[in-house]
């Protein structure tokens, strides 16, 4: 959809929110395009993400947006409405790699993600060329003289660009507490293992070492907890006993890529709701 | 859900059709467990499954579905109510292979599969023992005396069993047009192939011949048209070139289980609708 | 290859390995149907694994087996010949669940896999049905009167029936050591996580609150320490935020029977060599 | 494997075959690194790719080569060697959409694959930026102005540069027959369908009529029939009823960009083999 409206809704459940969601939109003419909605029957909660046509709205978008207020609050709702078209603020940190950051350029280009890439933020400059070549800022942050000052510079730069997402595109750096909880829910990390398998430093080693006969990436949400927020795609490669670490290495970065690349795509298009510990994805 | 309906519908798109079933539901108590919904804008058709609690039901069952006429009519729907708990009476047609059909009655022993198979019926002997095992009745349908009798004759046995599902397990004899329309959207086949690849007779022969790199089944609706009505489920596998004919056979054979398993998994749960040449699947 | 020899050999690596080993059976007029090798260069080691068609032989069977003694002993190398065709003893050993039992005994009567089932035993009855079924002798071992005992006599009846392998099929005991030893190499596994993700128990419940995006079953040969032994296969199958954890159970079976099957299969064809914590696979 | 020789041979098959090429190599302290072989039983051929480590060489590389010559002739083979390091000159031809091109610039710049670029050719335009970022030149061949003319324009180019492979990377042109038969088995394809469904023109439109379950890509080396030779690698991606064919457009270039890859890949470390209308694929 070009124009319109995503609506993602979280609530406790009870018998008709999806009338009652469904019935205001149609009071004003607005078309639900696409509706997906879970209720976890077990917790007691209900989840729904609708994609609204408004080119026909009685009401300007603006008052349709506030109208929802009265609804939301009476069924205790967490709710956020996107306004299409839109361009999320993007800022994608690296360090040494860059097939991660040459895939989400590409596919940027390309207009498969409603992303803007504000900057490239690498800890080491190697990605730096293939930031100029994509006319994207690159900004060389210098870990070495202090992990503090390096990530306060970090939080300056994300500031200053009003970066809405922050995606981790192997970057080898772990974040601090404080940076992970501000972008809670806004920061999105690759990990190039099949978790909870292989927490840590230099998983495709580990995986070696254990003679796992798949391999595999998780893109997830960062939490204060290593290698432990919400899950958001995870993708698997077979391996062979014959595969040495670089080969894990070099069959990993297609796993990673293909996950880092799906995660950001559900985050900016709305399609994922975190659930305390678990990220809800209705995929397209 | 144990209890309860499964609603499908099918009918021209329009604004507020979501809001007026949900609505409809939400009149009487009945509590939207699951709701499935797709608009094919190309065509301004919208497709919908909807699961429902009926347990705080304010009305009887039977009235809530009689009730739905106005509303489904005045929307110049397709739809249809399903009553759960049920088991979908189904027959099951072979000749010699017996994999596809261990496979339907070990899901069902298992309770993954609501249905009842009322009879195994072969136009060979070979499946009979593992129908006695399972305790269900097998017919032999001789198809060498005349293929019109033998048919003839499966119609009578499907008639007097009230079957309302036909799975074609490795069935090796090409069904009768008029057979196929009186089943038409009720017989289910597991071709061989990743079709539209490899139609027809043999076509792990001709796969292997072409020297494809992935072999595959499809499970599909029967038509008049041989191998070409609307595909609910597709499985491949990798093959190399020292695979023989008889290891894609066997390689196979996974392939054509599990798309078969799907298949009248999804169609028993109300999750398909044939929309002309292809079948909308809500996966669960 | 219905006759002839597997060779499986593994020693330390030198330059002319295999002219040696294929000289040897050129000698003799041996012919090599297939030949797969790997030379680990980190650590210095050779594996090989042979297919020998012997109906030219100009020798005995026996003398061109026991003749390579001197090869074999000259270049310090562990090797096994089996003679084809053979059966592999195999006892399959049960709790409950009965899907991994079922592909066993489905594929082997089919001829997929060269094993000859000597007895099913269950530390409860649930299986006892489908043995019958399969005309297989069910021994029921109860463990609540003391699992030493148990554990004796089930090693009682390996013993008694000479048998070669012991298949965990979802055996929901934990093996004790001496047990594990002594049938080190010759007892298979499957577990239901894919490790190292999710050792122990409750496997599915564990993923399903990590939120994870595929669930998986490994197969691996059984050693003293808890699901570490050696890995043989693994498979995945995606899931998602609405499934349930008996949902996972359900997916996840078909995972269990296909990676079961797969590590079976590849272990009574000799495509296994086990090297220290890895296995080696030569798949076909 | 970085100095040494490969070796791909083909020859009817015969008993001892691996024994005299093994004691060939042995005799000058060749070391075989690896070693694939496949032995056609239904047509009686033999295939084998050998690395071969010649640091310990007692011959010159130049002589041990030549030297194999009595060999070679006298089992009727087949043959090549090529000496390692090298990198296959590789022409890559586009007309608009550069994921093909962007994947395989991405792959050699990291040296995944021993490939030149000595050049990029494109019947538009589309690509030049793309080529000038990575520094390789660009040649824009203009097709309206006369077929003819074009392909001979290009067929200079490749020879100018002497080139030994050429990828046609979403090339939207039919080659001409004569260009076909000068480059066999030195043309390699990329398809966007699952061969053989779906051959000629819109695949993914056909596919989206057909109503597939899963879509894929084919990377084949080119013969005068369309769409029609060897197979090296297919690729498949899962879709729903909801994707448009656009969707399947965005979700094919994953299939496609990873089977192309992986065809060129196996092409440039000699580990396929073309064996009539089937390509032997010996996968690292």
């Amino acid at each position: 959809m070009d124009e319109g409206l995503i609506l993602k809704l979280s609530c406790p459940d009870k018998p008709g929110l999806v009338a009652q969601i469904a019935c205001y939109a149609s009071e004003f003419e607005a078309n639900l395009v696409e509706l997906n909605q879970f209720t976890d029957r077990e917790r007691g909660r209900f989840f729904a993400r609708l994609e609204i046509d408004t080119s026909k709205l009685q009401v300007s978008v603006d008052d349709f947006v506030a109208g929802f207020d009265v609804l939301g609050k009476s069924v205790e709702a967490d709710w956020h409405f996107r306004r299409l078209p839109y361009k999320m603020r993007t800022a994608v940190l690296v360090t040494r790699t860059d097939h991660c950051l040459n895939e989400i350029l590409w596919r940027t280009k390309l207009g498969e993600m409603p992303i803007e890439i504000t900057s490239i933020i690498g800890n080491r400059e190697d990605c730096q060329e293939m930031a100029d070549n994509a006319g994207i800022p690159f900004h060389h942050i210098e870990m070495k003289k202090g992990k503090k000052t390096g990530f306060r510079e970090i939080e300056s730069l994300l500031e200053a660009q009003d970066v809405q997402l922050v995606v981790l595109a192997r970057f080898m750096q772990i974040m601090p507490d404080w940076l992970c909880q501000k972008y809670e829910g806004r920061m999105i990390n690759i990990h190039h293992s099949f978790l909870p398998a292989f927490i840590g430093a230099n998983p495709y080693r580990q995986a070696y070492e254990r003679g796992v006969k798949l391999i595999g990436a998780t893109c997830h949400y960062v939490t204060s907890e290593l290698d432990a927020g919400p899950i958001i795609d995870q993708e698997v490669e077979p391996v062979m006993h014959h595969h040495s670490v670089n080969d894990l290495v070099r069959l990993g970065r297609d796993c990673e890529r293909s996950a880092l690349a799906k995660g950001i795509r559900y985050h900016v298009h709305d399609r994922t709701i975190i659930d305390d510990q678990r990220a809800i994805v209705f995929p397209d």
